[in-house]
C-alpha cells in the first residue's frame, strides 16, 4: 500500500500516519518529493485493510497495490483449474457449449431442448427453475417442479445440468438436482450465498455483476474459494453501459485479462449480454478466439412460444448451424 | 405496446402477429408508412408481456408504453406516501436526516453516535450490523450483538433504527431490533427479499442499484408493494459510471424524476454515492434544494478509528456544522 | 510517481528501472516488500511523464501521483478566480443566470427571448448560432447571421452574450459578436481549438465532455490557461450512464469536487443535463446548494416552434416561476 | 414515428396533435387504448423532424421508428462496401492488418516499424504526426514532419499509410501525404471536419467516439456519405465504462451489430481499446472470428523508448507472432 500525503503536510501530520504504521505492526518508507510525501507501507495485508488511513486529512490518497484476491489469483496458483462435471472438462484447454432454454416451461420443452444442446454437441444443459424478473407481474419460473424437469431432461440425454440458485435458501434443494450451480448476475455480491456455495462440493458457475469490475468479480470468488469450494467457472455476461443498441455490452477484454490475473476457467454468455439472437453466434466465435474455456447460449426449440426472454433464444436450425462452425473453429485451435 | 415490423415485412407476416394478438385477446391497429409498418397494441398489459413477439423475425422491435409499475406509479396515487416511524414523518413535505456510523462496533460507539445524532437534530439512527463487504477478508458486522447496540442506542436516545437486512434468512431478526428494515444496492434485484419484506408491516428502504435505472428501481419497490407492505421509502445512492473521481455518481435527478414518476417518499444517501466525506454538506444541501424527503449520512464519533468507510465519515464537527446548515435550510423551504 | 514492479520482479529488473530513473534525472526510494517492490520516484515531473515505464515487462503498474494539472490547481491559486463579462462577475461568491434559447431562429425569437431572461433576472443571454447536430439532417444554426442576431439581443437588453465556437476556423468570427465563447461537450477534447481559445482575450465556458472525468475536464482547461487566457468557466452539463431516463446524468458531485481541486468558476447546465424542462428547477436550486456559480438553462418563448430541443426548453412562464425561486434561495444564501 | 399521449390527455389535445401533423403534410394513426392513446405517424422523416411534439405537455414521448441514417444502411445498400487502397481491399471478405506506432519519433522508427509490418504482412501502416494529448505537457507530435517521414516509410515500403487528422484546417496538408485519413474518437462529432472529408475522394477511417453509441457512430458516418464520399471504414475503438482494469471496453458486438445496420466495412482497434500491449493479440483474433474487417494495432520497434502509448505498443517479436496467429485464421476463414 501507498499513502500519499496531501501537499503541505507537516512533519508532524506525516510522523503521526508512521506512528501508526508502526503501532499496527508495518514498516513505512518514507519519499519525501517537492510537492508531495509518499509513504510506502510494507507487513500484512490483512493488518493495513484494518487502518482507516483517509480518515486523516493530512492524507490525500491510499493506493492499494496488491491485488485484493488470493486464492483466486495466477500468484497464489499458476496452472490452470480443470474442473470436472461428469466426462466434462471445464478449462485447462477444452471448449464447452453449455445450451439450454432460459426457463424450464414443460417436461416435453426441456426434454426436446436437451435433445437438441446433445445432438449438436453441446455438454452441459442449462435451464432456470427460479426465473429473477425485473417485474413481478413477469413469469417466475417453475420452481422445484422446474429442477425435477431438468433431473428428467438429464436422464433422457446423459447432459450434466447447470441451473440457478436464486435464493440462499434453496442451496440444498438445487443441490440435490443440479450438477452445476449458477450464481446470477444480480446475486455476485450476495455475500452470504456465496459463503453458502463456498460449503459445498459441486462446482459453481459465477456470473458476472453488471456493475463489476473484473476485480470485484474475482474478489466474489474468493468469497467462494475461501470458504473451501475450489471448483469456480467464472462467467462474463455483459456489463451496463450507454450502448442502447444491446441489452449490456459484452467485454470480450475480461476473458484474457482474467487469464493473466487467474487460473479459473472463464466462459462467455453471449445471449444475456446482447438479448439479440442474431449476435450470438459471432459472438461465440469470438469468446472462443479471445481464449474463452465456452460459451453458454440460451437455445429454446420454438423461441415464439418462450415464456421468458424470446427473442435472445435461438431456434434449433440457427443453434446447430452455430455449433458446427463453434466446432469447426474449437478443432481448428487444438480446443475439444 | 407497439410493434414495428422490418422494413420488406409481407402482408402474410404482418397478418400472422394481427392474428396473434386477437387470439391472445388483444386489438391490433395497423399503421402502413413507406419504410415500416407499425402496429399499435390495445389491451391488457399483463397478456401483453406473456407473448414473444420479437421471436417473429419479421418483429423489428417491440416498443413498450406503459409503465412498467403500477402500484408505485402517480398514475394509481397522485397524492404522496407519507410514511410513519414513531414522531418521524418520511415524505409530505418533511425533511428527514438519518445518520450513523457505517457499521456497529462497540456499545460506546454506537450510543455515543446516536447521542451526536440526536443532539443535531437528526431524526433517525443508521448503523450495520451485517455488511456486504467486498472482501471476504473485510470486517463483516458483529451480527445479532449489533442489532441488539442498535436497540440499546434506541433506548438512550429514543431514535427509531434503519439497519440493512443483508440475507433472507435475516429477516424476521432484523424485523425485531429494527424500525425500518433497509434493502442495500447489492440487494435491490434481491426479488425473494423484495418479497419477504413486503410482507412485513414496517418500512423499507430501498436503495437504488448501482446499476439500476430509475425504472428498475421502481419496479423493485413494487414487488414489495405487491406483497402489501405500502410503507416503502427510495435511497438515491449513487450509480456506477466511468468518473473515479468518486467513488459512485450521485444521480441527483432521479429525485425530481422519481417524484414526477411516484408518489414513494425518496431520500439521498451521499456519503455511499460519493464515498469523500468533504462532499457530503454540500450534497445535502443539494438534496435538500432538489425536492428530496431526506437524506441518510455516515458519521462516526472516531473516524479514525471506524471499522469501516472512515474516509466517508463526517466527524461529529463536521456534522454538526453540516446539521446546521442544512436545518435552515430545510427551514427556509418549509420543510420541516 | 510510484511504480509498481511485478511479482517475481528480480533484483537485476529493479536495478534498471533504478538506473532509467537515475539517468533521466529522478530520483529512485525503493520499498522491498514480502511480495512486491514499489519505487517511489522524486524529480520534475515532465522529466517523468516522459519516460514509458510500463514498457517494461518487469513493471506492473505506473501511478501517478501529482495532479496532472497546474494552473487549473488549487495549488497553483488558492483564490477564487473571478471573472468580469461586463457589469457581470462570474465566480468569487455570485449567482449567475445565464439563459436563452437552444438556438437563433429568427429576430423576432431571440430579442424576445433576451428580453425574458433579462426581465426575469438573467444576467448573460445565451443562443447558438452554430448547432452541433448528431443528424445531418437536422437544423444546423443559422451561422453568422445568427451571431448578428445575438448582438441585436444585446442591444436590445444589455446582456453579454455567451455562444458557441463550433469550429476552430470560426474563433475569429465569433470573437466578434461573442462576450464569452462557449466550447461545446463535444468539443472539450478539440486541443488545438483550445489553443486557440488560450489566445483569446475574452473568456471561455468550457463544458465537460459527455465522456471526461472531472480531471480530464481540468486537463482541458489546463490547455487554454497554459496559453494565457486565465478566464475559464467550467460548464457541468451530465455524463453518459447507463440511465435512459434523462438525456444524460447531472453530475452534482463535480461541483464541490472541482471547487475542492480547482479555483475556477463553475456553472450546471441541467437542460442539456437530462433533457427535460420539468427537470430543470429543481436543478437549478440543487446546483446553487452545492455551490455552483451558477446555471445555464434554455428557455424558449415557444417551446412548441423551437427548431432545436423544444423539449427542454422552459416556456416564459416556468421560466419566470423558476427565476423568482432561484434569485430567492440564492439571496437567502448571501449569493447575489 | 410514434407518439404516445400522456394518460389523461384530453380529446382536444389529442386533435391538437392529429391537425399538427396533418398541417405539417404528415397522416396520423390514433390508437385509443385503456390508459394511453399513441399515435402513428406516416410520412416524410424530414417533415417529423422539425416538428418540437415534446413541447406539447400531453404528450409523453415520442419514438423514432426510422433509423436516423440513410445512406450508411443496409436499406439503402445490402451489398457490402469494397474500398481500395492500392492494392489493399478493405471490405467484402478480407482481413486486413494496419499496424504502426503510436506516434510518428524519427525517421528511422517510422522507416523501421514499416519495415517490421510489411515482413509480417500488415497491408497498411499507420502512425501519428498530429497527436491528441489528454495533458497539454505531453508531446503533440511532429506536425508536418511527420507526415513527410510516414511518407518515406511508405517509399520504402509500399505499405499505403493511414494517419489522423486532427484539425480541420490540416485537412489539405494531410490528404498530399496520406492514403487514408483517420478521425480520431475524440472528433467523431466534429461535424464541420465530417463534412470536409465528406468532400475528399480518398478513404476515411472514423473512429468510434468514447461515449458514442453505435447509432451516433452511423449518424456521424452519414455525415461523411452525405458530402459524397462513400469511402467510410468504421472503427470500433473502446467505450467508456467503469471498468478500470482496461483504459475503455471494447464493445465486441458493435462488429455484428454494424453487419446487420450497415454496409461499411469496419475494424477493431484493440490497442486503445485496452491500452494494455498482451491483450491485444487475444483481442484482434476475436475480432477476426466476431467477423470484422480488419485490425489496427500499435506497434513499435522499441516501445521502451516510445514518446506515447508505449504500454500499449506490441514489441516486434510479439507483434510476428500474433501476425503468425491471425494470418493462419483469416486463411481457415476464408479472408485472406
Amino acid at each position: 500500500m501507498v499513502i500519499v500525503m496531501r501537499s503541505g503536510a507537516t512533519e508532524q501530520e506525516i510522523q503521526e500516519i508512521v506512528d501508526l504504521l508502526h503501532k499496527t505492526g508495518l514498516e513505512a518508507h518514507v519519499s519525501r518529493g517537492e510537492f508531495r510525501t509518499v509513504i510506502g507501507v510494507i507487513g500484512d495485508d490483512e493488518l493495513v485493510l484494518q487502518v482507516p488511513f483517509q480518515a486523516y486529512p493530512a492524507v490525500e490518497r491510499v493506493i492499494p497495490i496488491m491485488k485484493p484476491f488470493k486464492l483466486a489469483s495466477r500468484e497464489f496458483q499458476d496452472e490452470p483449474t480443470v474442473i470436472r462435471v461428469g466426462d466434462v472438462q471445464l478449462g485447462g484447454g477444452t471448449f464447452v457449449v453449455i445450451a439450454g432454454p432460459c426457463s424450464v416451461e414443460t417436461e416435453e420443452q426441456v426434454v426436446e431442448s436437451a435433445r437438441i444442446a446433445k445432438r449438436a454437441g453441446a455438454k452441459l444443459f442449462r435451464g432456470g427453475a427460479f426465473k429473477p424478473r425485473t417485474s413481478p407481474y413477469s413469469f417466475q419460473g417453475l420452481g422445484e417442479e422446474g429442477l425435477r424437469l431438468l433431473a428428467r431432461a438429464r436422464e433422457e440425454t446423459g447432459l450434466p445440468v447447470v441451473t440457478e440458485v436464486l435464493d440462499v435458501r434453496d442451496v440444498d434443494l438445487v443441490y440435490r438436482y443440479a450438477d452445476v450451480l449458477q450464481v446470477g448476475a444480480r446475486n455476485m455480491q450476495n455475500f452470504l450465498m456465496l459463503k453458502e456455495l463456498g460449503k459445498q462440493d459441486k462446482p459453481v458457475l459465477l456470473k458476472r455483476g453488471m456493475s463489476a469490475t473484473v476485480e470485484e468479480w474475482l474478489m466474489a470468488a474468493e468469497y467462494i474459494l475461501k470458504e473451501g469450494n475450489r471448483k469456480v467457472v467464472l462467467c462474463e455476461r455483459g456489463i451496463k453501459t450507454f450502448e442502447t443498441g444491446t441489452r449490456n455490452t459484452l467485454d470480450i477484454s475480461s476473458v484474457p485479462a482474467v487469464k493473466n490475473l487467474s487460473h479459473l476457467p472463464v466462459v462467455v454468455d453471449p445471449s444475456h449480454a446482447t438479448g439479440v439472437s442474431e449476435l450470438v453466434p459471432p459472438l461465440c466465435l469470438a469468446a472462443l478466439a479471445a481464449g474463452a474455456d465456452g460459451v453458454m447460449v440460451e437455445m429454446h426449440p420454438r423461441p415464439r412460444e418462450a415464456l421468458c426472454d424470446g427473442s435472445q433464444s435461438l431456434d434449433p436450425e440457427s443453434f446447430e448451424a452455430m455449433m458446427k462452425e463453434v466446432t469447426r473453429l474449437a478443432s481448428y485451435m487444438g480446443k475439444v
